[in-house]
C-alpha cells in the first residue's frame, strides 16, 4: 500500500505564509479574473513564523504585487484534462492548461492585485489589497513584486482571451439603493462599486444564462446578502440586506 | 516526536507537471528574470499522467505563458527574511517578499515565457518556449495562459525594479568566433544571441564585480563551455568550447 503522505520525488510540499480576508464571502459572485472590480478589497493575514516586518522591507514601495495562492475549495476534487470556459459559453470544451481554471492538477492560482498597504496591527502583519479575486480563507503560498519589465509582453496573444469579459449594465433597486446608503462607510468601503462592478460580469454559470424565468439570485459580499435578477438583459439588485 | 511527512493543516502538496530541458546547465550565467535573453530555449517535458494531448488543446493559440516552477536547488536551504539584490550592490538589505529571490519560504518561481509549440514526439508531449530563465531540470507545478489584461498593469510601480538590468557591451574573441561558426546551428540554435545577451547582465556576483584582477570565469549553456573576462567594463567572451 502506498502511502500517501511520502512525498514522491516529484512532489513538493509548501506552507501557507499567509491567509486571505476577503469581501468575498462564497465563491459565487468572485470575478473570474482579478482586476476587474478594483473596490474587491482583501487583507492578507501573515502567518507565524513568515509575520515578520524585515522580510516585507521594501514592499511598500510596490504598486502592484502578485499572490500565488492555493484554490483550496478544488483542493478535494479530480482534475480535469478539459474544462468548458464561460467565455465560450459554456459547451465547448479546451485544455485545462489553456485556461484559468481552477479544476488544474496543481490548483495554484496566480493574481495580480493592488498593494494598498503593509502595516503591522495589534493582531499581526496584515497587507491590504484591491482587485482581489479571492475567496474568503484562501491561503497564500508567496508575494512577489510585480516586474513590468519581465511580466508584460506588449502585443501578446491570448487566443480566446485577449479582452476582459463582457460586463452587462447594473441597476439599483429603490430598496437597494436605501440599503446602500445606510451602511456604515468605514465597515463597508466602495461597497455600491463592489457589487456593481462584480455583478456586471455576469456571476451566472452559462448553462443559466438562457433561461426564460426570472429567477432570483444571492450573492454574499462581507455580511451583506445581496440579491439581483437578470432583466432584459441587465442585471438589477434587489436587496443589500445585512445578517 | 513530529512525523515530517504527515502534512499539516496549512501544507498542500503538489507534484510537477513538467521538467524543464534548458540551455542553462547550471545557475551561473542565468539571467535573472525571464524575457531578457530571446535566444535562451527550453523544452519541457510534460510527465505522466499530465502528458494528455487533451489537456494543451487551445495551448497553442497562446503566444506566452506563465510557467509557475520549483526552484529545486533552493529546496533544501533555509528562507531568509531579508536578501541583498544584485541590483543594489549586493550590499543592502531587504525582505525577500520585496523581491524575486529564490531564497523564499516557499521557493516557487515565476515566468514568463513565449510559447514556440506544443508537440506530441515520439518520446512524449512537449512544449517549446524562448526567454526562458530555468535552469536544467527544474520542475514545473503550473502552466498557464498569459492574460493581458489581467496580467498586466499600465504605470505600475516597482520600486527598485522598474528597469531591466543594465547590460555591458559583449565581444567575442577571434577563437571565440571562430568555434562559434563551427556549432551546428541546428543543435546550438542562436548560441550568439544566447551567449551574447545572458553574459550582456554580468553573472558576476556583486562582490566581484570591484576586483581589480581580471579573473576568466565560465558558464555551461548546452554542453558548451564558455570562457569569459571582464576587460574594461566590457564583457569578453575568450572561447565556445565543446565538451
Amino acid at each position: 500500500m502506498v502511502n500517501e503522505n511520502i512525498p514522491h520525488k516529484n512532489a513538493y510540499q509548501f506552507n501557507a505564509i499567509g491567509r486571505v480576508h476577503s469581501c468575498y464571502q462564497e465563491k459565487f459572485g468572485i470575478p473570474r479574473q482579478p482586476g476587474l472590480v478594483p473596490e474587491a478589497r482583501a487583507s492578507i493575514e501573515i502567518l507565524s513564523p513568515y509575520d515578520r516586518d524585515e522580510a516585507f522591507r521594501g514592499l511598500e514601495s510596490v504598486s502592484h504585487i502578485w499572490l500565488v495562492f492555493v484554490f483550496h475549495q478544488a483542493m478535494r476534487e479530480q482534475w480535469r484534462p478539459t474544462v468548458r470556459p464561460p467565455r465560450l459559453g459554456g459547451n465547448q470544451r479546451i485544455g485545462v492548461f489553456a485556461t484559468r481554471s481552477n479544476f488544474r492538477p496543481n490548483p495554484i492560482g496566480l493574481s495580480l492585485v493592488t498593494l494598498e498597504t503593509v502595516e503591522r496591527r495589534e493582531n499581526g502583519l496584515w497587507l491590504d489589497v484591491r482587485g482581489a479575486d479571492l475567496l474568503q480563507g484562501t491561503p497564500i503560498i508567496d508575494i512577489k513584486p510585480y516586474l513590468p519589465y519581465a511580466d508584460s509582453v506588449e502585443g501578446a496573444d491570448a487566443g480566446i482571451a485577449n479582452t476582459p469579459p463582457e460586463s452587462m449594465p447594473v441597476a439599483f433597486s429603490e430598496m437597494a439603493q436605501r440599503q446602500l446608503l445606510a451602511l456604515d462607510a468605514c465597515v463597508y468601503p466602495g461597497a455600491e462599486g463592489l457589487i456593481r462592478d462584480s455583478l456586471s460580469y455576469d456571476p451566472r454559470p452559462a448553462y443559466r444564462k438562457d433561461e426564460e424565468a426570472i429567477r432570483i439570485y444571492g450573492c454574499r459580499f462581507y455580511d451583506l446578502n445581496i440579491r439581483w435578477q437578470v432583466v432584459d438583459g441587465s442585471i438589477e439588485v434587489v436587496s443589500v440586506e445585512r445578517d
